[in-house]
């Protein structure tokens, strides 16, 4: 019976990356979920659109699941939710803007009924044998949360997102009294987040950003202003909104994510916003250039977004003038560079001015640098440590730094997705794995896109496609239409009439000789052909497309 | 006749861009070249290997052609080259270590009897009515030069890529004297390289790297020491040489490009090395790890260079062990940051100490900040001013800058490729456009990759292909053998049997349909193929494959 007296903490996602966060806490018979999110595809995920987290653990086990308890309503912690619930039903616990968001997004999945409960910072919520309480910290989406979930053997606490903004724009400071207050009682295991564990310093107060508004605003009075930024920073854009109102301009609201989730921010009594300072878009042509603020998605140049159309003329009601002032309020994220850099090029060829980070103070992150992070862990003052949250060499630097803080080395788990992790009384190890990767979602198929696929999605992207077809009568083993030559993605066949002449000829050469031999293996055949053109190909054009011989019985 | 005596300068490439940079001055019958460089393809370039600029003009004016004239040896100034001789022949002028590059990769090429004429910081050549005088600058690669082209009309400079390096390695300081010598004579144009425009201050100074190698050699006398750089930067190279030197350690060269480089570089006499201190690969074991150090190619997370195949455990020579300290002494070029961190990530995971840039000063640009771009232009001091290397947004900043330093806006050429700036003794003027733009190199093939074949590449990359095959029979318009659909790249066939089948029935039915209408031309019947399957497949799968109808006749 005392075997049985321990805690698991498991994280499916979020360890040697950033994105699709979810970590497993168990005890007993009780699992409780944190946080289900989503991450991008890679470049080399060709045609990918989201990717989620193997929940094969989660499906064996659901009816040991108490409930999934959200940090905040970010896409990479509540992002993969609705293709969970397809396979796995159960309570949905979080703030009000969590889920105000969570439920757009069910909604877009036509996901019927799911047991959603708004909690509130402070709020407790019994799961089980287990206790999950939420508590204030700062980040950049209003509702931000670390969670303390009390088990029989102490508190697992887990840091969620979070900076310390001792000036945040609205609701409060980070819950630092509360914190204190459960890392004097004792704290078995913290997780903790990573993002910025690389910086040293304190991350700057959003209020500055504020600041950085009022000058341009003030300094840009006979101009239309325009500022891209995330449409879940609800208080960097309460921070436009601010300095519309001081300065008299209506406010736009461009992007179908923007009106999205202002709508939600504003319902919820998240976003302050005076009568008559929203503008619906199509009002715009009533308004001078000075009387107005944009704001738009698309701070990091994705294609279909706002400022992306924008930049590059294709959107319908806004056109650039020189009489324009673009801030890009944002960071590219990683892999993001080019496309940002692109977008800011395009907006300055049309005469706009743009004020993007390397120029002034116009971003500031939404995650804890060095000295944070050390404030958290001292108030938190766990037995063990699991750095998360970030790519190995976050995790690596948040492992040294604690260590520094004078935390033994032995007690602070580096671990990977599907790691189990075994609190007992006495002490900590991992236990082996379970099941954990990426799950590739491409259109309604979840998971039916794997290696082949892509290896072969990689190859037609490369060097493009040459099909070969043959009829050739069973009977008689002869060819009676073709060989005939299609490409897509090799060369302008228009300029290479040659070229796939000459191939067509190489392939009859194949034929022949197999007709010679009187061949009837077709799988024989069709590797003789490939092989041939394959080579010819190479040769004549140093490229590798890939060949399908396709033959045809009649 | 005063009419023809003017001045045309004409970029080819490297403006709105970083890459591919040629500018043509021309002066009535003489046409000077200034580099003639590649750039590496941007992601949606798929399976494309390179990118030349456009030549069209100078093809079509190659008999006015009296050289090319090279300002130092990296790959954006020089990686042309090969494929441009194939078209148009000229003499080559350059500095010793830029020539002995290029002589390397025109042997690459198999390219026969090239005019290369090697020349020395200080020299001046004739070149029909004008003259080039290459004048010593700093850079990340010795022998790099600014150019003074003299033209009957006065000297148009271009400072080619520097930085104001007052203790640099090896060589000496950029010829400030030179320079101001000839802004003192009075100079007509500037052509202002501006990479580093951004950046306020002024860029380090190459020695301070050295420093830095200094302490970590000094540090880490236990370990093995890997060091990664670009293979072009003869001077990291020669400062890791010496720290090894110093610390009694032996050399080890590892990836192809390292070995050409360095090999060239010590036949030149720009680097120096005492004899012994480079040991091969081979003979690597008979050391212990402190006596060793590596230097690697591979900064950028090439996915096939020496330091990504270490990372990975794939490097059949070079085992990493947490005995290893890997020092990646570069910056991420943008677009390359994933690329680097996943080759970070991989190192640490083997337990190896890695320093990047973000920890350590173990990186300084080759290029010049605002500062020293303003000294520059300040001992130029040009009547008009082009600048160039750059993205828009470099370009623009530039002209800002040197508009804060007393030029006149007029005077200020913000130039596209292709445009042409005439400038005669009066005035300066763009007067049209010649063609420019991007040339793909895939293989063999030198611009037969268009857009058409982009298009279909994009295409098949995102969500594959689908090739449906079927055999007809002329005369009585009757399906003999299929339809057979064979797909790559869309789903894992093994696993979506029901949908394969599915749609051979789409296909069936529209056959059908289009028999009963004894439908006879081909192309309508191939459309009705396509298009119901289209719809079936997305419907299903919100996929949207290229589909392929092939019919064969008989």
């Amino acid at each position: 019976m005392r075997n049985t007296n321990k805690v698991k903490i498991i994280p499916l996602g979020g360890l040697h990356e950033v994105g699709k966060n979810l970590t497993v806490v168990e005890y007993r018979d009780d699992i409780i979920i944190i946080d289900c999110g989503m991450t991008f595809p890679e470049d080399e995920m060709l045609g990918i659109d989201v990717v989620i987290p193997d929940v094969t653990y989660l499906i064996k086990n659901k009816e040991k699941i108490r409930g999934l308890v959200l940090t905040h309503g970010h896409e990479d912690h509540i992002g993969a939710i609705p293709y969970v619930l397809k396979k796995v039903k159960m309570p949905i616990y979080g703030t009000p803007l969590t889920m105000g968001l969570l439920e757009n997004k069910l909604k877009e999945h036509n996901l019927g009924k799911v047991d959603m409960n708004i909690v509130r910072a402070g709020d407790k919520v019994k799961l089980g044998k287990m206790e999950c309480e939420w508590i204030r910290v700062n980040h950049s989406i209003p509702d931000s949360c670390s969670l303390a979930i009390k088990t029989p053997l102490g508190v697992v606490f887990h840091t969620g997102d979070f900076k310390v903004d001792f000036t945040p724009i609205s609701g409060d400071t980070i819950d630092l009294h509360r914190i204190a207050e459960i890392g004097k009682k004792g704290v078995l295991a913290m997780i903790g987040e990573s993002t910025n564990v690389l910086r040293p310093g304190y991350t700057m107060s959003e209020s500055k950003v504020g600041e950085t508004f009022n000058r341009i605003f003030a300094a840009e009075q006979d101009n239309r202003i325009i500022i891209a930024t995330f449409a879940s920073n609800v208080h960097r854009i309460q921070q436009v909104i601010n300095a519309a109102e001081d300065y008299k301009r209506k406010v736009v609201l461009s992007g179908r994510s923007m009106l999205n989730v202002m709508e939600t921010a504003q319902k919820l009594g998240y976003l302050k916003v005076k009568k008559g300072t929203l503008i619906d878009i199509k009002d715009m042509h009533r308004y001078n250039d000075n009387e107005l603020v944009l704001i738009t998605t698309g701070s990091q140049g994705e294609p279909m977004s706002a400022l992306t159309r924008i930049a590059f003329g294709e959107h319908r009601k806004i056109k650039l003038t020189p009489n324009d002032v673009v801030i890009l309020s944002a960071t590219p994220i990683p892999g993001n560079e080019i496309d940002v850099s692109k977008v800011i090029n395009k907006l300055l060829e049309s005469g706009a001015n743009v004020i993007y980070e390397a120029l002034s103070e116009i971003h500031v992150s939404g995650h804890a640098c060095q000295e944070e992070l050390k404030l958290m862990f001292s108030l938190v003052n766990p037995k063990y440590f699991i750095p998360a949250h970030g790519e190995v060499r976050h995790l690596q630097k948040h492992a040294e730094i604690v260590e520094q803080m004078g935390m033994n080395r032995d007690n602070i788990f580096i671990m990977k997705n599907g790691n189990c992790l075994e609190i007992s009384q006495k002490n900590a190890k991992l236990v082996g794995d379970v099941p954990s990767g990426n799950i590739l979602v491409d259109g309604l198929g979840i998971g039916d896109v794997g290696n082949i696929v892509l290896r072969d999605r990689k190859h037609l992207s490369e060097d493009g496609l040459i099909v070969v077809v043959v009829t050739i009568s069973k009977s008689e083993g002869k060819v009676i239409s073709g060989p005939d030559i299609i490409s897509r993605g090799f060369v302008y066949v228009r300029e290479s009439g040659d070229l796939m002449d000459d191939a067509r000829k190489v392939v009859k050469s194949t034929l022949d000789k197999c007709d010679s031999k009187s061949i009837t293996d077709w799988s024989a055949l069709k590797t003789s052909i490939r092989d041939d053109l394959k080579g010819f190909l190479f040769n004549q054009t140093k490229r590798n497309p890939m060949i399908l011989p396709i033959i045809m019985e009649i």
